[in-house]
């Protein structure tokens, strides 16, 4: 068979264990993550030893120790993504709510249900973990899922899906509604992606390069973020104590990932105050500034910012800092260096404040708190499948909601149209 | 200029005007609409003239006289544009709408706000009036418009566009919030359909090929349906003055409609009584069936039905007619032969009209109504600006609600991450 051939079916598969997995009860698909959560623990041994074959591969093909140490699953990763799998039974099912429903005046109720979207396919890099997170929270919406994990993780993928798979066989469901593409060729990803009749939505995640390469391959919907560049602008009369924590804690409490701050913008009139006082609140804690002429002015030993640092994802330590001539003038850079992630402005002027939650494009907007509160989880919409920064469908985190739709239901007595 | 430049300039201008039109108020963008509806009933005669050199070159050109006659803008369809704007005025303005506020553990409070999409892209045919209705319903929900109507209409396009321009002109707003591709080249759409940075929709509206092109060469996010091939089951103890007139309906009201009745399914215990009931009073509208051997046997004048004939979109006076074993083989027909539109069980059965609301995977799914209210407009989502049968984003009519998109706003006091 074809590598074509094999995604095709399995895709099809999947197509067909969606239509079972959309009228499970609640109760049957939380008892089925339980089951999961305890297999996967009851499997440890069995996970440990598959995960060794990834793990003596990628020493001999050379991985870096921090792509290594990604890819480990140990006694308390395999917890880890038994929890995982607890903390999604025990979320709200979004399947079946009603969210709305009026009556017509020819007496017709209309309303609209939410469903399932069918199957969702998950590309991902390295982390084991995704093939359980994803698949529960897949499965908890009713949905099949399709995993196509990175060739390093073959083996440790693989095994984690046949423990899926047999829980679902044991509860006399599909085993097809978790489907783990069991070749490392890259041909796979791009069949996949033209199973349009099978598949409902991509979700890549991994690096910017995965995920462009997966944008531009798809015949199916791809929900994605290339990168998070978040903006801090502390306003003219922000409270300095308030302001410097909040830009601390969006730099360096965690800086590798995509809700740190990155640029942090300054108001001019209060430049000559707070670029000094920030400037060394962020030396103490190591990070290196990039700052703009005027920036530069206040705190001489900040280094030039280029172009090419406003719009820079560095992931990392360092910060670029722009003074900027008012709230107009911050929005403006947001808009053109952005990622539509998520920005925040500190401030204690009601108006701005307001005005920068209307005119600030990027799919989380906030008020006096930290860039690093922009997460499903931290959302209270439970465990995140990913982040939108594109708007059709979902913009920014996306939780269990993110992977229904909803169809329009019809009650009559008898009506026909005029 | 190339084309390919032309489109990439003219959907950047939509992306700059589209900025503006997400932050102005409703009350001027009510205000907007009423002028141009004003506008175009004072424009009729050059509007008259614009579209008598597209009926000339029509004429000549030998388009059927269905197709002229679509064509076709004279002062009533000028009135009715104008009728079109007033309402979508009048209607509320899904934007800036908080769905949801909620306070998180650490006194964060996190919301949902309703923002437009910014940018949607219309690829149409043959009817003009499109033009101000499309661009009626964009504007209300803040987004900037690209319109790119078929070259048969260009001058009427471009008429009724300038007026619509003029308009936003004579209020200070930018022009190039309503963009009129002015080329007939059909490069022109495969080159709108790259424009991915600067068009966030593409709904496409005319016939099955003109939404598989559109479908299949963008790169930009697409709503679409191809096409509605409706069922209807009536059940065992369905009453049977109910599903006769609800089938009748269906079937003749409009035959020439996407939610018209294509095929009519018929419990094999009422098969007996039900089905020459049906085929006499179908014939007496002068539809003509094709049936089943089962539906045959009852009413022998029956033609033979083949495969083609279940998932035909006859858009005609012809209905396909099967006998089922039961609910659960009308479901397996729907699921096999159906088009995702609009589904429609006759019963006075609680648990069979229960099951089929949740088993049918359509958009729309009815219990005891026609399947003809399957409509934007009578689903009270105010005018409709498509309907899609993909699930992505909306599933279903269309209204100014799908026109938008929601962002997260989070208002602290200054929370931090621990």
């Amino acid at each position: 068979m074809t590598i074509a051939a094999q995604m095709l079916s399995l895709a099809a598969e999947a197509r067909q264990a969606g239509r079972i997995l959309a009228n499970l009860s609640s109760a049957v698909k939380n008892d089925l993550l339980l089951r999961m959560a305890a297999a996967l623990e009851a499997a440890g041994p069995t996970l440990v030893e598959a995960n060794e074959k990834d793990l003596a591969a990628a020493r001999q093909s050379g991985l870096s120790p921090a792509m290594i140490d990604r890819l480990v699953l140990d006694d308390q990763r395999i917890c880890a993504m038994a929890a995982g799998l607890r903390e999604v039974a025990a979320l709200p099912d979004p399947v079946g709510e009603v969210t709305s429903m009026r009556r017509r005046p020819n007496g017709i109720q209309v309303g609209r249900v939410r469903i399932p979207l069918g199957v969702i396919g998950i590309v991902y890099e390295s982390r084991p973990n995704v093939t359980a997170d994803a698949a529960g929270l897949c499965l908890k919406s009713g949905n099949a899922v399709v995993l196509r994990g990175g060739s390093e993780a073959i083996h440790s993928n693989t095994a984690i899906g046949a423990i899926l798979k047999g829980e679902l066989k044991n509860l006399g469901l599909p085993p097809a509604a978790v489907q783990v593409v069991a070749t490392t060729d890259r041909q796979a990803v791009l069949e996949l992606l033209k199973c349009e009749e099978s598949i409902d939505l991509i979700i890549p995640r991994g690096g910017e390069g995965l995920i462009r390469f997966v944008a531009e391959n798809s015949r199916i919907p791809v929900i994605k973020h290339y990168k998070g560049v978040c903006h801090t602008f502390v306003d003219a009369d922000a409270d300095f104590d308030m302001a410097e924590k909040i830009c601390i804690n969006a730099k360096v409490q965690r800086p590798g990932v995509c809700n740190a701050m990155e640029t942090l913008l300054i108001h001019k009139d209060i430049a000559e105050t707070f670029v000094p006082r920030i400037a060394q609140a962020m030396r103490a804690k190591g990070v290196e500034l990039r700052g703009c002429p005027i920036t530069r002015s206040f705190a001489p030993d900040v280094k030039v910012a280029t172009e090419e640092d406003w719009g820079a994802e560095y992931l990392d330590l360092i910060l670029a800092v722009r003074v900027v001539e008012d709230l107009g003038e911050a929005v403006a850079h947001i808009d053109r260096y952005g990622s539509l992630h998520t920005e925040v402005i500190v401030t204690r002027d009601y108006h701005n404040s307001q005005r920068f939650l209307r005119e600030v494009n990027s799919s989380v907007v906030m008020v006096n708190a930290s860039s690093r509160f922009s997460d499903g989880n931290q959302f209270g919409l439970g465990a995140e499948i990913g982040i939108s920064t594109t708007k059709l469908h979902s913009f920014g985190p996306m939780g269990l909601e993110d992977l229904t739709t909803r169809k329009f239901i019809v009650l009559g007595d008898g009506q026909i149209r005029a």
